[in-house]
């Protein structure tokens, strides 16, 4: 499936539908091609895009009223996608904040349960046969819905090139705004957490990035002379107040955002590794992500046990390369996060941090529940907290074993 | 061992001298304490000291020359202890480039050596009893030497305080520095790497370091307003040239802490995991280092596979838990060295970078040895080097088995 | 604390108190060392001995009725340790079953209770200074009570050898049986998982260990010539039924226990590292213990999902040492627990084993859960459950980095 | 590429060629439907089967002399491929020796350098397209030569069930055995290292294996009463002697092969994950493989360090999972390789076992690099080698942390 006659099978299809030219086309294609009715799901992930063009451009592509779904994800994407990853300080390649990577299941999960509302057969989304977001969306798709239909227009149909996709659309009556007439200088994806922008100009990885892929954040050339300090209050590793103010999860990570764009942090350049075998170069911007995560460890620095915070750092690559390849929906992710979780039961505190022109810089960390102890570190009298003799048997017991091996060595080597 | 009346029976002790306030005392306390030959060693490992005044010192304290050794150790520390090291990407918790914690093997290596070298039977460090040093020294000299003595002066001696240790001093005759007399607002250690400073003005993870506390360092708020570009050339993991010129590892390591310094780079203020089970406060200054990870994680973007970045990425915590911990000269960190060399024989090319007012930003990475195919990647006509079709069948197969979970969940809930 | 003066200090202690000759010395050491009150807590684990004497004899000590604690701790210790760590398929070291490991937390958190009920301010055990269990009652005590002070007989006394500690004893009017006049020839630790043998017969790891060591098993030579057929239940990963009949965790596990006796099934004769530092050769017993693990991993078999078992497969090893180490308090070991109980909520059905002189053999398992499906895996027609063709576009996609690395190293080595 | 007109283009194909029913029939169809020249390469793995029937079949089925090629690979294939897996004690989910998976690198090498000797632009395999094999085969081909092109009949031709494939077989003069004219009851595979068998009456995981499954081992009911006792020599981690007598790898591995073999010894009946995603049911037996093992852990457990000991475990299962899933000839494979090599340096000694009825009993290990000390590990007088006082301080120093954590839980939760 779907290949061959099979495309003729499908009676009802969920389409991810941004309402932007590639997606108009996908909808027309599947009307034309498939002969289905179509159903979309247009959702807000905070994009930065209004949502009520969608709508109209639905109708107007003859999809019926009830056939059009759309939904304000803010919250639910923050607050169940975004919070549980940053709780295990998720960076994939020791530096990507998997920014596209967590908003795949969250739309796909979405699909399946309009599918069901609405008896559709089949899903559909617009991610290219090369990437990684073909593999997220459909894997979660499956794990959901074992027996769902996938279409994957840019996998079937035969465009070739940008050119005959173009002739498709003037044929059947899709506007195409002036800037998507020639060819995109790079190809962008954003929501709440980031901005990603790949392809084109940034395809030599020797070249820099031009200025005018950067879309949410200054530079910090263009950052202010002075530092802004917040403070970032956290409850069972989220953040929950800026500045002694609570606030839901998306409204504190917009706020982050704002902070982070006018001080020119998040913007990351780099080469990584795709699940389906090749080297691609993006660049990203996570203003407010990137200052999260140092909160985060700031937090845990005074809160979280030595013992579990080096299990959890040991894991987290693995965690992290389960939501890269699109593994979020299974056994292995859950009982990660059934871990990780665990840790985070005393994970609370404020964190004063300063933001300067791309620097996060923590000045300060205070918690109710902090492990740290200055009568247990103290270089002054400490009152008996700590009996240093007791190090000498530490570390000949720790050396017990080195000893009898270099015992060993030394007889067998001489 | 070192307790009781073992104390008498040590000969000949090596002391890792700096030739400071507090070596110097230990010095003496040797003398008198144990009775025993005292037999100097300092070593330059970049820590911005002259050693000249140590020789004098020591002459002065009585040591015979024959039993005075000083050795500029900076290029083997470089080249077979930070260059290792930084192969792995190596961070502590997340951020700790480990600058104190991987000099220490080398120290007690050489320690090692002058003991046999001439006939002493025990070694002597100057590091507390509440910290990592002590462990990192011994547990390398215990290792290497299985029967060593090891003299700890600071868990042995009964001074109650720092006014005790002073008066110590006067009583023989050892020089106090008028900045020494009163309690010292931290405590520094400094290698080529880095400098740490912690306590006293630093025991309150609430507060903002001072100012003063940075010494290696200039503010990011006063570097200049323009971004410094540079390019560092790799070899086998390793850096070997800057700005296209060949330079030996502690040259280049100090060239890139000048550039570092100059502009805001490297500083870390962090709570960390002690060894000996508590929490403590550090800064840490390491504009090279900070410089070289981001170089070195560039470079390997375009020449390591995935299946061996990732496997590094694994198990980094681990070693970097090792080097901190002190197990340094042990088989696990040798194995896991092993696997991590394996993996840089092709880790080669340049990476060219920006530094401004404390940023590191990667602008261009390229290398004969690239894995990177803008063929594979790239959104036009790929020639046939990539199938989108397969696509399909990679997603369906690592869906199989989710897809066997979900209609078997589906089945029993429901 | 325990050390110099501090003993006069403990003013009531809870001890570990098997009625055995060792820890009756304890008791009266304790008496005349510390002057302290003595509480006396026996545990029935399943060791197989009486617990009516401990009383009587701690009442011939000289205990009060009101400070004699005797607790049948049988069920809480399958279904609260045993059973936690069979999920995991725990063993150490590859083989090792954890028999005494585990037992050791439950003892130490019921002396923790008894000491906040009867107001002690200490606790006692009766292990020696060179082994594992005196580290793994004494984390758990720490872990549970901070403040809790520690006694340790056998690292404080000053008895110099047996023939000292029989002196005192018969000093103090403690009865010796017969068989503990001389030297016991191994030393023994049981539970209802196992019984544990060490120490002079068993010291050279060249030699075969003497048929007398063995005590809870029959020698597979002398098991019937016939298998025992038996079937095991399992629900959300825990033995749960024998033969189709409901039992409780303890007695399921005596039932095995008696059923691998019979048959010869557990015997393990191994040298392992101990937490502190040396090797030691021990001989295990652990019949019933052995037939769940295969029974376990029978029934993994069919209802858990390879991703699920491969990262509980990968993190067992670390669980182990968690245990063997004496860990169980942690907030590490509870974030794995964690981990591996989320993986065991569909581990149920039934596996069908034979016994047979040493053997256990999986000779069938079903589940209502199960993942096997005949369907897909069927050299058959499979009437479409999977599709061939699908491997060729997996397989493309796996090896597209490979091919890539070919490439280049093809071009750079020519 | 292999599909469509693709087929057309192949001008030499290497043919991994058995001699028997199905990879006659792919040779007569590779000829019929490609059109292209065929080379048959012909290995001893130590299947037990002649080779000599092989080259008179191929030269009867039009193969050119100087296209059949004909080699011994057992030595080979011990030497470099089974001691190298066992060095790291490598079991996949917990029990399967991986025999199968072991060989099909080999095999893929030698198809890759006939390949390169005779020109050859295709290779040709006769896995089927639902199992682990095709995955092993084709990611070896890719990763040794990324250009080649790879035909996979069972995935390519239209064969409907087993009668067209006979037909297709008669039809061209193919001799059919008779015990192959009907169903076989299960399909086997076989090398020196064990034989698999899968599939039909294997295909309910409920029902027993029917004894007629085993070839390879008696049972262990048939076994002798009396155990056979042998000894078992190691250098660098591999057997090297037998008895004391040196012998050649694949020599030594055939005799513990029959010994294993008469004393029923290797069976193992289980439900596994395939790479593509499904369950299978597998009956294996792996005689000398299940002693082999046996033995090494015990040569190991006096020769290793615990820190190697323990990082090979842990990392084990990972390495397992790339060997059955085949990625063998990949960096991660071969980083580890390079780590658990290295810890093998000194695993060298004896280890005396008795096999009994299905048992491996390890009855003694003596090694000149033993670490093992009974002089530590003793309850007697150790003459100071172990302080017992030493352990205090490395109990307190371990707690320190969690005796922090329960303070702070303790005044949180009242």
């Amino acid at each position: 499936m779907p290949n061959g006659d099979a495309k003729k099978s499908v009676k009802k299809v969920v389409l991810a539908y941004s309402g932007g030219l590639d997606t108009s086309i996908i909808l027309k294609w599947l009307q034309t091609t498939y002969g289905c009715e179509v159903v979309t799901f247009t959702a807000d992930l905070g994009q930065g895009e209004e949502l009520g063009p969608a709508r109209e451009k639905a109708l107007r592509a003859g999809i019926k009223p009830e056939n059009i779904f759309i939904e304000d994800l803010r919250e639910e994407f923050v607050r169940d996608f975004v919070n549980p990853m940053f709780r295990a300080n998720t960076v994939y390649e020791g530096q990507y904040l998997l920014g596209t990577s967590i908003a795949r299941p969250l739309i796909a999960k979405k699909q399946i349960e309009i599918a069901r509302k609405v008896g559709a057969d089949a899903v559909c989304h617009g991610a290219t046969g090369k990437g990684n977001d073909q593999v997220r969306f459909e894997l979660s798709y499956y794990a959901l819905e074992p027996s769902i239909k996938i279409i994957a227009p840019w996998r079937e149909w035969t465009f070739k090139g940008r050119e005959e996709l173009l002739k498709f659309a003037r044929d059947h009556q899709i506007t195409i705004t002036k800037d998507k007439e020639g060819e995109a200088p790079f190809s962008v994806d954003a929501n709440l957490l980031h901005s990603s922008s790949e392809g084109k100009v940034l395809e030599d990885p020797a070249k820099e990035a031009p200025g005018i892929v950067y879309q949410r954040t200054i530079s910090p050339m263009d950052a202010p002379d002075q530092p802004t300090e917040i403070t970032i209050g956290f409850k069972k590793g989220d953040a929950v107040s800026l500045n002694g103010e609570a606030m839901s999860p998306a409204t504190l990570l917009a706020r982050l955002n704002d902070l982070g764009k006018a001080n020119g942090i998040g913007r990351l350049d780099l080469v990584e590794n795709r699940f389906v075998g090749m080297k691609s170069r993006g660049v990203y911007e996570t203003p407010g992500g990137t200052i999260l995560l140092q909160a985060h460890r700031a937090i845990e620095s005074i809160t979280l046990d030595r013992g579990a915070g080096h299990l959890k750092d040991e894991l987290m690559p693995r965690y992290a390369e389960m939501i890269y390849n699109g593994f979020w929906f299974t056994p292995e992710r859950e009982m990660l996060q059934a871990l990780i979780d665990k840790s985070q039961e005393m994970v609370e505190g404020e964190v004063r941090l300063k933001l300067y022109k791309g620097n996060v810089i923590v000045t300060g960390r205070e918690s109710p529940a902090s492990l740290y102890s200055s009568t247990l570190v103290t270089f002054e009298d400490d009152k008996g907290a700590y009996d240093q003799k007791d190090a000498e048997g530490f570390i000949r017991l720790n050396a017990l074993r080195l000893r009898t091996l270099g015992q060993r060595n030394k007889k067998l080597n001489g």
